[in-house]
């Protein structure tokens, strides 16, 4: 059954009914973003219905006072809290003095579209009013991906029948508040109101972290020759634009706005240059700025767009994923990433979890340029001496570095112990990276610059983090979180240290590697790091031991100690009205019970894919997957990845299915609090990966290509060595365009082809 | 070397000298308590120094909204919260308009003694005012053990140099808040304020649990005919006495105060009662109430006392321990209960923790009477509504019970899940309880009457909380929480498994007995609980097949699975100045750790004493107390008993001395929080099951008397099927008097004696 609320378009996200329930969720939808700023798309005029208003700033937050029941010692005291910014988008309208608020007018016509083509949000809306006035809106936003500040409105009231007042209001308003706040504090001070003809800004900063922000505006009246009546109130100002017109007649708006900081500029700078910004772009008119806009955003298809065909609803989602990753983070600056809700929401603080490095560094890596991949890793070097910070805190020394499960600033923003503390796993991923970027673009400068650093802080971590068992006579690793998260405080939990010993020995290895080839980086390294040869030689020790829960019987890498003494009923054979679990069942009984939230055990056969045989991938897919409930919107992708793997092409296409319309169709019933922007990249993962089977193995390019059958065709490209190859799988079989200068060797389902540089 | 702050004394705590520091710690070992209500030793007058004010009312709480980090599915919405009740002790003084404030005046004489042997607290203290007036005051407070609604303070202020106006205002203040609150929150709402002649009273509200309280005061100027000025504010009525003393003159007030409250009074009668208690009290006068008060003591203390000979210290604590014991629980009212901190404090919610059941009911069955066990008992049989409800929502069904962690009403009070959800081992405490009470009084009536609804809703918790592990070929018992709370979520902790065995066995045998021997009782049970055989049968089952972790190796009960992964360092090789370890290191660390809070295998070798060889113990306690850190109050007391089972009375002592002089030495920094009123069951423990080795063996009362070497005697009483038993253990051996009307059997270090009873 077709959903009626969104319809289904290639290029489009379509809704063409107004209904107030849906409000909260297209609001998520439909939003905007640029990497340097975004928000929900809330309506600009007065909504007194349910709606979550929300604007944010990349890189702005607020550290908001810890809450907990029970303190933990290791807590962080303050948590860096995405912000709900000032809003620069409002425009309230009145008609023969009586608002234009859709939850109160009679709506006749209502339809909204999201034109991922072009980055551009418009809306439609016939409504009549209480005195029977009918009237028309319609509103085109944009946010610039070439200017990050700047955002752009058109803004057109008509008059259908009858004659009307028409008051219409742009205005800045400071007074925000943050719907998630610990203690219901003020986050925001405002500082300054600034006017000067048709430019208005706002300057407010935050409290604590105190971040400068220019808020501004500039409007102007196209289709009627009137200055804009200023008025100004304690942090909001408007612009008021009055006429009267008759039936046929528009008014028309043009608003620039949007947000210059503190990162960027000196703080004495930022009115001035708001203003030039702002004069620059109304100079430059609204449809060269479109126009601008559009271009960019079809520079960003050329590369990332994935074609379907026979399936629009696919084509549809594997779209909007793709453009949602590019409107959350850019990748042009090293301080930013890729927050879970991007600009859509505000839910959970902090903007960068394991996520990351798990699932959205392939895609930037492969669909942007090994700079924005770099900016990824380098955001994490970047915050090495806050990782070693929070090692110390829970007792490790000797510059052992833990990165955060969630930060903004390299400070920790979470605080559940069994996340917090044990959840350690994070570490691994983050090293991962450095290994997959490295892999990918052979670039060998990243490691002798930055990542060894990395590499050493988190190896010395696992070094102090096992302990040693004396029956098993084995290093362990007890009390920690894998991440399946519906179990807690386990000992050896595979995945983690799986990927521990991993750490240890890349570490060990790259140390070698880096004193060959890059001996000042080395000694630079070394005298940072004291680093010593024993002290490699012991990592590579510990993970020679490490244990690895294993079971004879069944050949099967265990989840963690003790897994088997569960009992292992199929999540299949849950009653339907018990599921999500998460929702029905009390923690201790999803504790209790073998039921896996993600990926765990196959999280490790997924990034170590080479150290595993087809036999043990099937075995263990065929063991954990029924016992997996997929609770987590990071679940699906690695099994549609690891089910193509195996062939399974209905198991993948079910899983594809998941997560590329998890919020499109509102699998799990929350979008109304914003994307699942990180998981997005799990279902560009799930075609490029998982049909396409790109993998680097043995550092050689490769496919396994499969068509699943509800498709005709498919074509991607991915940047590899810093030129385009495009990938063409038809029913008929799969070519492989190369745009690079040279040729370069593949593998196609474990056959060496060459591919030479295409010409036309 | 000896504590300067609190002199030793057997009857007294005595402070002679003031230190703004002390302010607070001595507020909470001053504290006065009757067991309806009870406050801390805040001075009547005003006081701008560092203080923690604290009145309470038995029973009285405020429902206060959860506040947790994150939300587990489970969680109570809302916490009873011991609640600071209004205050009726204060008298406010200023002599010559300057308000007479310790922490602003010169103090030239201070001195405060807890008479315990008369239930009285005094104070005196000499002051020079800034204008260089000299002046004394003495201040005698008792809360009547007679009249559980009613306290009397004798409060003179006297000239010593100089002339002065004093003014002298006695008042009831309803304004009050508490300082653990979750969100701030007001508790209080004031409803009525009543004032004739000499009586006042404010009548206030809880919020949400709406509790209606009655806080009054009859004042009376003794030293002078005056009537009092009556000055009435918001929350807040006072009565002021103004007049001008020479050197050498007095001014001296009586005032009687305390609270009734609507679990005893209809609403409506309230104030009228609290008038005539007053007035009551009023024309009884101060010297009769207070001797009455004394008398009530000297009952007590007449079956309660230990008297130990050849150490003043221990002497002097001992008799604290079981002064606050009887402060904060009369035994009186089945629906009070003991709260940790009793009147001293308000740092945990709810009044009601495994404690009363493991460590205070030996204590109150042993020291005031079989009836007093029994409601301590009978409280938990009208709460098991609300512990099957509990059960419920964490997924259990059929009449499953779990009785919460902490509770006041029933209703669970914490949440933490590894407690909350997972340390249920709690439901063993209160099952063994039970059994322990029947053994002791060979009351054969309440198992009948009220446990075995108990024991069956126990028993079908654990039935359903057990699962089938196919490995191990066993129940096993996943996810939980031992009495150790430094490891949370295990696997098959052995004292939870263990006690879990045993209540499905004893509820099974004891359905069987009151089938045989009740049968109205058992039909009307059957009724209710839909009890079958086949169900019993089961239970019975599952007890045979329960998994018991054990390591062959080392003829070790191992305290949960994996335990022996540790590194096992003894803890007595901790560095000092990491201990304790809970405020020194991260929670991840603790839970990795070998190191034990209190007594968890080893609470079983207590509990089930009978069960195991003195060569078992040995071995458990050498193997687990090296580990144990005792960081929990409750864990030297466990400790002291087992270490003088196995003779060895060096260990036994030192644990002793860890529990009995806890607060008075203020061993872990916190007595300004409150008192820990549960734990000082636990000395009592220690003395009577531990220096003297009560146990009951096979049914038999019997004793393994050992003297510590620091002493030269001691002497206590129990009360044995309704008759003081008196115990005299000297350096010349052991003596027992039997004060019951029929010989009785007794075992003493294995050896029977028929004790006949005593003729003086």
């Amino acid at each position: 059954m077709k959903s009626v609320y969104l319809e289904e378009h290639p290029w489009k996200i379509i809704e063409s009914q107004f209904d107030p329930q849906k409000v909260k969720a297209s609001e998520s939808i439909f939003s905007l973003g640029n990497g340097a700023m975004g928000q929900r798309a809330n309506f600009e005029e007065q909504y007194s219905g349910p709606s979550f208003q929300g604007s944010y700033i990349a890189g702005v937050y607020y550290p908001d006072k810890t809450r907990v029941g029970w303190w933990k010692n290791g807590y962080p005291e303050y948590f860096a809290k995405v912000l709900n910014a000032p809003n620069w988008i409002g425009i309230d309208v009145s008609i023969n003095k009586q608002p234009l608020d859709l939850h109160l007018v009679e709506v006749n016509h209502f339809r909204r579209e999201l034109d991922m083509k072009n980055g551009c949000y418009t809306r439609e809306v016939q409504f009549t009013l209480a005195d029977g006035t009918e009237g028309q809106l319609k509103s085109i936003r944009f946010l610039s991906l070439n200017e990050g500040e700047l955002g752009a409105i058109h803004y057109t009231v008509e008059i259908l029948k009858g004659q009307a007042e028409v008051e219409i209001t742009p205005y800045v308003d400071g007074g925000i508040k943050n719907e998630d706040a610990n203690w219901d504090d003020p986050f925001w001070k405002h500082l300054e109101t600034f006017n000067t003809g048709n430019f208005s800004a706002l300057r407010s900063s935050t409290l604590k972290s105190n971040f400068d922000v220019c808020t501004y505006m500039y409007t102007e009246l196209v289709s009627h020759d009137l200055a804009p009546e200023v008025d100004e109130s304690a942090t909001k100002v408007s612009h008021r634009y009055t006429t009267v017109l008759q039936a046929g007649e528009n008014l028309t708006l043009h608003k620039y706005g949007g947000y210059l900081q503190s990162m960027n500029h000196q703080v004495a700078d930022l009115i001035p240059a708001a203003q030039q910004l702002a004069q620059k772009a109304a100079a430059t008119g609204w449809e060269a700025l479109q126009k601008t806009h559009a271009q960019a955003w079809h520079t960003i298809w050329e590369t990332a767009d994935i074609q379907i065909d026979g399936d629009v609803a696919a084509q549809q989602a594997i779209r909007f994923n793709i453009f949602q990753l590019n409107q959350t983070y850019s990748g042009k600056d090293a301080r930013l990433n890729i927050g879970p809700k991007g600009f859509t929401g505000e839910k959970y603080g902090g903007s960068t979890y394991w996520d990351t490095e798990a699932y959205c560094l392939p895609f930037y890596m492969a669909t942007k340029s090994e700079t924005v991949a770099r900016n990824l890793l380098q955001y994490r070097y970047n915050q090495l001496d806050k990782a070693i910070e929070n090692a110390e805190k829970l007792g490790f020394r000797n510059w052992a570095a833990l990165y955060p499960m969630v930060t903004m600033n390299g400070e920790e923003c979470h605080n559940e112990w069994e996340i917090t503390f044990e959840e350690i796993h994070r570490n691994g991923a983050i090293a991962y990276a450095i290994f997959n970027y490295t892999r990918y673009t052979a670039d060998e400068s990243y490691i002798p610059e930055m990542g060894l650093e990395v590499l050493i802080g988190i190896a010395r971590f696992w070094a102090q983090r096992v302990s040693f068992s004396t029956p098993k006579n084995k290093y362990v690793m007890l009390g920690v979180t894998g991440p399946n998260e519906y179990e807690n405080n386990v000992n050896n939990n595979w995945y983690t240290n799986y990927i521990a010993r991993w750490c240890l020995q890349y570490a060990a290895q790259q140390a070698e590697v880096v004193a060959k080839t890059h001996a000042a980086d080395f000694e630079r390294i070394q005298r940072k790091t004291t680093l010593t040869k024993a002290e490699c030689k012991q990592w590579e020790q510990i993970a020679s031991q490490l244990y690895l829960p294993y079971d004879e019987a069944q050949q099967l890498y265990l989840q963690q100690d003790g897994f088997l003494d569960k009992e292992l009923l199929p999540a299949s054979e849950l009653p339907p009205n018990e599921r999500p679990i998460n929702q029905h069942w009390s923690w201790d009984r999803i504790l209790r019970s073998p039921y896996i939230k993600q990926a765990d055990v196959l999280q490790g056969f997924y990034f170590f894919a080479d150290d595993f045989s087809a036999d043990e991938l099937q075995r263990h897919y065929d063991f954990y997957e029924p016992l997996t409930v997929h609770e987590s919107s990071l679940s699906p992708c690695v099994h549609a990845i690891l089910a193509a793997r195996l062939g399974n092409m209905a198991d993948a296409y079910r899983f594809y299915l998941q997560t590329a319309r998890l919020d499109l169709d509102d699998y799990n019933k929350e979008v109304h609090e914003g994307l699942h922007i990180t998981s997005m990249a799990g279902t560009w993962m799930s075609i490029v990966e998982g049909f396409a089977g790109m993998q680097i193995q043995q550092g050689i390019l490769s496919f396994r290509p499969q068509l699943p059958k509800q498709w005709k065709a498919f074509t991607f490209k991915i940047l590899y060595k810093k030129a385009p190859l495009e990938v063409q799988l038809t029913t008929a079989g799969c070519q492989f365009i190369w745009h690079g200068k040279a040729p370069i060797s593949i593998l196609v389902d474990g056959e060496q082809q060459t591919l030479q540089p295409y010409t036309a």
